[in-house]
């Protein structure tokens, strides 16, 4: 059994690659749910949806959300109330939304309902939740006034492109956060603990957060690897540059390997940051390089493969 | 200033009629709404929502709900998860249905809500919900083997086409409800009360049972002025025979009389139906006389001219 533990885009790619190379019903993606929001009422779980929508192969192409070919009729119904729809959330991803947020009411679960919605898009691999708890990223800002600001994940990301300086990220609620049911016996029984190329700020460090997993993973060091989502000094999507630096982490290979070394004994970096293997290995973590850039699925089927033989 | 009481679409035909004869600030409409049902966890409101999308001129010209134009993207989207549908709610009015659900989980009432949805269309009347409680019609029906249920209204009239023989109908709620703010008020200060031609059991029917609005109608009964949704013994649209019927109520123009000859001193009926006027006026009602069928918005402002007149 593998374990991978997941943000959105980078790790859904990856994990794409990863059930051509290995039987699907062998994984179980544990899934960032920090980044979690209520948008007009309704329940939006972006890392899973992405995960669920890209395993099912119907996932934007480009965009790092949503669902190809999407209409946004209702987001235009809502501008006439008056309702901030920065957050454009399309029309038939909407129907993943009202079905979430009904089944929540009605008591289900997050796992519950996450299993549910991966079902009806036939998508094999076990998608858990980090937790069924309510776990909120918080972005504290500084303002060009000097001014601190806490803004929600998505109002930083999405609504301002991640443009206002970082000085500090919390998860808030993450201390009470229970591990999902599966999440740390998923962890114990795994052959292999992969850390999807997802930002470790906000993505994979909620799930680290989670109390019980990081402990697990520490024990299990040997079994776990990871992918950089850094390449050249540089995300390949998303925020991660943004977050890393001002939090003092380097933005580069190296900087994941560093923040990843107690709980993490193998990083693969990409063949373009070669030359940074040595500084890998002296954070104590096995260089592994392959091509990381997952053009396609079948590149990300191959770093799947170079990641699995990393500690096989 | 001017209240009618107003159910679904005749009604709305006929406010539009009306808004070209009287200045549309002096309209005060008193919506039923115990026809509101909740969808995938959304409040919808269909008469209130008929009524503001036709006076704004954004209904869906044929059938009897929505808005012109609509597609069905997140229905289908919800068709994934198993969800039932056959309530089609269109991706625009779906934005009135997620905008009023919030509004109303931050504690926001139904009237509250039905103001600032008309003033988002531009509908200038006052719209107000007859009672801001919730009141569900309940249909008890007959079945093929002579097994009684009771469905909700939409079960009834949407998913089973109004098929089944109704044996009571019941406005759950409706002994504890309160008159929304102003419907009282509106009704005691009213020159006159226009009683739409609508559905007299579902749709005029719960808005006399709110306790209070009898009492006052009845006091004021020379003020008050029906028109007849029934032409030559059937219903324009909607299934007021298949309720008139069952519950022992002549389906025709003066079965509407003898319902409403209690609180209402005059009734408009049909030209084709004014071999039934003596009957009418049996019924101790006035009757006149007056093209009904609002094929177009010049024809019901000339019943609503008509209409006024009566009573003038």
């Amino acid at each position: 059994m593998l374990v991978a533990l997941a943000g959105g885009v980078g790790a859904a790619r990856f994990l794409r690659g990863l059930v051509r190379v290995v039987p699907p019903e062998d994984v179980t993606v544990i899934v960032n749910t920090a980044d979690d929001e209520v948008f007009h009422g309704l329940y939006v779980c972006p890392d899973l949806d992405t995960v669920t929508y890209t395993l099912a192969g119907a996932e934007h192409p480009e965009q790092g959300w949503g669902l190809a070919g999407e209409t946004f009729v209702t987001m235009d119904a809502l501008d006439r109330y008056g309702q901030d729809t920065w957050f454009r959330l399309g029309d038939r991803d909407l129907g993943t939304h009202i079905y979430r947020t009904e089944r929540l009411a009605e008591g289900a679960t997050v796992s519950e309902v996450a299993a549910e919605i991966a079902r009806a898009w036939g998508v094999v691999p076990r998608l858990l939740p980090m937790t069924d708890d309510r776990v909120a990223t918080r972005v504290t800002v500084s303002r060009d006034d000097g001014r601190r600001e806490v803004l929600k994940m998505q109002e930083w990301f999405v609504r301002e492109r991640a443009n206002p300086v970082v000085a500090a990220v919390d998860f808030d609620g993450i201390e009470t956060a229970r591990p999902a049911p599966g999440v740390l016996a998923a962890l114990e029984a795994a052959e292999t603990v992969l850390i999807c190329p997802s930002n470790p700020v906000i993505s994979i460090g909620p799930i680290l957060a989670v109390p019980g997993v990081r402990e697990v993973l520490r024990r299990r060091r040997d079994r776990v690897v990871g992918v950089s989502p850094i390449i050249a000094g540089a995300p390949v999507k998303g925020p991660a540059d943004r977050l890393m630096g001002p939090l003092g982490m380097e933005v580069s290979c190296v900087g994941v390997a560093r923040a990843y070394a107690e709980f993490c004994g193998t990083l693969v970096i990409d063949s373009g940051d070669e030359q940074r293997a040595r500084e890998v290995e002296a954070a104590g973590v096995h260089a592994v390089v392959a091509d990381t850039l997952m053009t396609d699925a079948r590149v990300a089927a191959a770093l799947a493969r170079h990641t699995l033989d990393a500690v096989a």
